[in-house]
């Protein structure tokens, strides 16, 4: 959809650290810089969230965010991960591209997903090498 | 499984405010008392989280996920939700039973989700009646 960052991304208009992907999904490293290796997980269609996407595309999308939460469980050295998804502005969706949160965690690295973090900049590229899973 | 909660809870063991129950999954509101009509989706078979469900399973829970999200947005007077599910102790996973969170957001409610909430005495009762989706 024109003007959608996302679909931008998916287009390969504006460039992003890729983790993953496959024929109808994108997953790609957050610019926030509030976690690291802070990954979003995408459709490639254009929807605004769960409350419009089809469910094929929602089935799509969670496949991925498995495929992805266990890969870094698995093979790169993270304990759990954090998944998080806000839909529609009341819920701070900031982009209005249905998008999933996949937040890695380790053992002790900071006490509660909910509280505000500080803005870091990490090194994407090299965040990107340790957590491709591959094209 | 013997000695989990949320197993207890769909055997009947233990009651819960119930939202929506299907052939797979069940609904109920979270009982923490942080957010209004906060609600837990789990499926009836065991599975610890994301890293160890089955395709299958996850895909069922998703399903009543995004019906219970439009059904909050649509019928219940909110603006959005967000979607949360913590995978292992390190991500601040409590209950060791698959559980996707759902919080109805209402515009302006309060200013983020990322911060602790102070405890509330909902009338669970009174909020299940207005969330209730049927079974």
């Amino acid at each position: 959809m024109k003007d959608c960052l996302f679909c931008k991304i998916v287009g390969g208009e504006i460039p992003a650290h890729k983790i993953f992907e496959d024929e109808n999904t994108l997953a790609f490293l957050d610019i926030g810089g509030d976690f690291y290796g802070h990954t979003l997980v995408v459709p490639k269609v254009h929807c605004t969230n769960i409350l419009d996407c089809p469910p094929n595309v929602l089935a799509a999308v969670m496949a991925t965010v498995q495929k992805i939460a266990k890969h870094f469980v698995e093979n790169c050295g993270f304990d759990g991960v954090n998944i998080l998804a806000n839909n529609n502005a009341a819920a701070q969706q900031a982009i209005m591209h249905l998008h999933i949160h996949i937040i890695p965690r380790k053992n002790g690295d900071f006490d509660d997903i909910y509280k505000p973090r500080q803005k870091t900049e990490f090194d994407l590229v090299e965040i990107q090498k340790q957590l491709l899973l591959g094209n």
